[in-house]
């Protein structure tokens, strides 16, 4: 089944002076615009910002090219085994700010107001945010967890052929998920790749923690450049580079060619509405994939470590009251604690007595109270003062 | 009466653990994060974007200190004269990418799906496309040309009262407007903010042309800062700079007190959902003003100079079929051509015997034919060559 786009970007017959256009570049001439009012093709750039902008749709051709072939060989390295990756080919990308700039992008591409988004639960809260501001609704599918993590495939079957399953436009998973950690298994993967395409929907694979992988297993592989459904991946600096503040993050497209070529065309006249690459940024481009190889490995030593020294600060302390579930990747673990504990008065007490704050399980649907998530990113005397208080915590209120 | 806000944007009732962090820090306690996911703050940043990222709504306050009081200077200076106008105050601008960017959100803020906002005719296409995207509707109101444009108000106030009336959420006004380049009167202004005020409808003023006046009148202002009604003005470097590749724009919010706040509230939710300003473009900020003056200077001799020699051009024509139409302000004017001549052919054969496009007046929803937009922007010889090609094609084509 071909995947169903939105009515909000039009079909968009080309008027008689476009198609001439077309024809006449076609035939390789160069036409000048008499309304260009693009400054910096009339020799007024700043030498601040010196560069001829291109106003390209995906972003700038050599920064896409850079990227691409970052990522060509990032693709073909995956958790530390060499792999037969496909080449990321640069007209397959699209440059943007962020990964929220994406998921609004890819809502506003597949979902009219009132459709519906498929979304992890318990799962990153900024897609329900997100998709509220584009009038859509995100609705869950349920990841249990039995001692790891999985995918309720037959729940997301049950949602597609349920009574809302005539709006749903995507499904949304989060490789791995934050703040689960966990990764979308093989097994997992050829299921929902048939169900997409079997519905006639389209893949949004959420992998910007994809490199920072905590707990190995076996054939973990990116979602980025499936072929067997329209699928649309996500990633960008703010994890890769651990500089959210950088404000670089992309779409890969990927799929069956008919899907991609609509989809390309749609996401064309989008972007082209906010054009939100920076020339500032997309000059600094190559200076910024130079040292993502090493940022990566800062970042993910640091988590690891962290873990490490959180698993024996558990193991050691006196109570035994708290343990954390097992992730397989990303920057975040959620602790559990007894349920007797009303995880707002745990945070509520840990604000009073230590002067910390913190999101528990609630905040990201888990299905039952005694979850707490604690982050992986801090200096290690920072990291173990604050698992102490919660340990500190917990047994005051336990005991 | 007061304004109304979408429901994309939940009203947010803060969970307890909000309002105790809120109490906090009241209280002027620092609280830590338990999963403080900003690897900025823990020691992690790469040596090529090596800022502490302070995640601000509203974009890093030392940008936007560094704007206001440049904002400030400017509007004291309007027109050539010194004017008393209150200072900018940071935190009242949204810093963002573009001003496509803050139309897509205002939208959000202000209007559900299958609302309205009113748009100028002629106008800038981008609005009718960004406000499809966000599944509302651009209605057109008309500015009439008898020798010099105006605004239509009493049609403005009919399209209020009318059948649409309920769904309209916010009025468009662009000063100077593109491509008629015409400012807002100050008559206009008066009974355009008392429609608004009226009818609990916002102002969206776009003044991205302000500063290219091209023809002086009296009492020309920006409407930024205005009191009398909630008022979002959108301006940027996109024009200022000379720079649409810097992607920076901004939104500066005014008005009643009481519509300013919520409307402050519910655009920091919006924002803190994309945080789009980048720290690498924030650095450069003091940078990128301190080149702003002299860049305004240049392009606006260009524009200036270009306008002469059409001037010239026009009168020197021994055929004397084209005319300029009286543009106020910015970087482009209407050519006025017999409107015998079909618009698309006129520039079919443009394409065919010059090389060269362009966008005529049904592009820009012009209500009659034998209008073509130029760009006010080429060196000078370039845009001699433009204007004769021009006068050739009418000419051949009546002759
Ligand atoms: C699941 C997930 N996706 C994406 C992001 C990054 O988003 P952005 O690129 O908008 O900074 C985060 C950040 O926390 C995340 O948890
Ligand atoms: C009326 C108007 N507003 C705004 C802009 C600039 O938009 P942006 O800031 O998105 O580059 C333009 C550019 O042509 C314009 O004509």
């Amino acid at each position: 089944m071909t995947v169903h786009f939105s009515d909000r970007v039009g079909s968009r017959t080309l008027n008689p002076i476009a198609v001439a256009e077309r024809e006449a570049r076609a035939q390789g001439r160069t036409l000048a615009r008499l309304n260009d009012s693009n400054p910096t093709r009339h020799g007024l750039s700043s030498a601040e910002v010196p560069w001829t902008y291109s106003a390209e749709p995906r972003g700038p051709r050599h920064a896409r090219e850079s990227l691409a072939s970052y990522l060509t060989g990032l693709h073909g390295m995956e958790a530390g085994r060499v792999r037969d990756a496909a080449p990321v080919d640069p007209d397959d990308l699209y440059l943007l700010s962020s990964t929220s700039e994406a998921y609004s992008w890819l809502v506003k591409l597949l979902c009219d107001a009132g459709d519906a988004v498929l979304a992890p639960k318990p799962g990153y809260p900024l897609i329900e945010s997100i998709c509220g501001l584009e009038c859509v609704d995100a609705i869950e599918y349920q990841l249990p967890f039995d001692g790891s993590w999985m995918i309720d495939v037959a729940g997301v079957e049950a949602l597609l052929e349920g009574p809302d399953g005539g709006r749903i436009r995507a499904l949304v998973v989060i490789n791995p998920n934050n703040p689960s950690g966990s990764y979308v298994k093989p097994g997992e993967r050829t299921r929902l790749v048939e169900l997409c395409r079997d519905h006639g929907i389209a893949l949004i694979a959420d992998e910007v923690f994809f490199d920072y992988a905590l707990e190995p297993f076996d054939g973990n592989a990116r979602l980025a450049g499936e072929r067997g459904v329209l699928t649309f991946a996500l990633d960008g600096f703010s994890k890769m580079l651990a500089a959210p503040n950088a404000k670089v993050g992309w779409i890969q497209v990927s799929g069956p060619e008919e899907d991609v070529d609509e989809a390309k065309r749609r996401l064309d006249v989008i972007a082209d509405d906010y054009l939100p690459m920076s020339d500032i940024i997309a000059s600094r481009m190559d200076a910024l994939l130079a040292v993502a190889g090493e940022q990566t490995a800062l970042v993910l030593e640091r988590v690891r470590d962290n873990l490490r020294r959180l698993h024996e600060l558990l193991d050691a302390d006196e109570h035994g009251l708290v343990s954390v579930l097992r992730a397989e990747g990303g920057w975040n673990v959620l602790l559990r604690f007894p349920s007797v504990i009303d995880e707002n008065e745990l945070v509520l007490r840990l604000i009073a007595d230590h002067g910390l704050t913190g999101q528990p399980g609630y905040f990201f649907d888990m299905p039952s109270d005694g979850y707490l998530a604690i982050s992986l990113l801090p200096e290690p005397d920072v990291f173990e003062t604050q698992v102490r208080a919660v340990l500190d915590v917990v047994a005051a209120m336990i005991g």
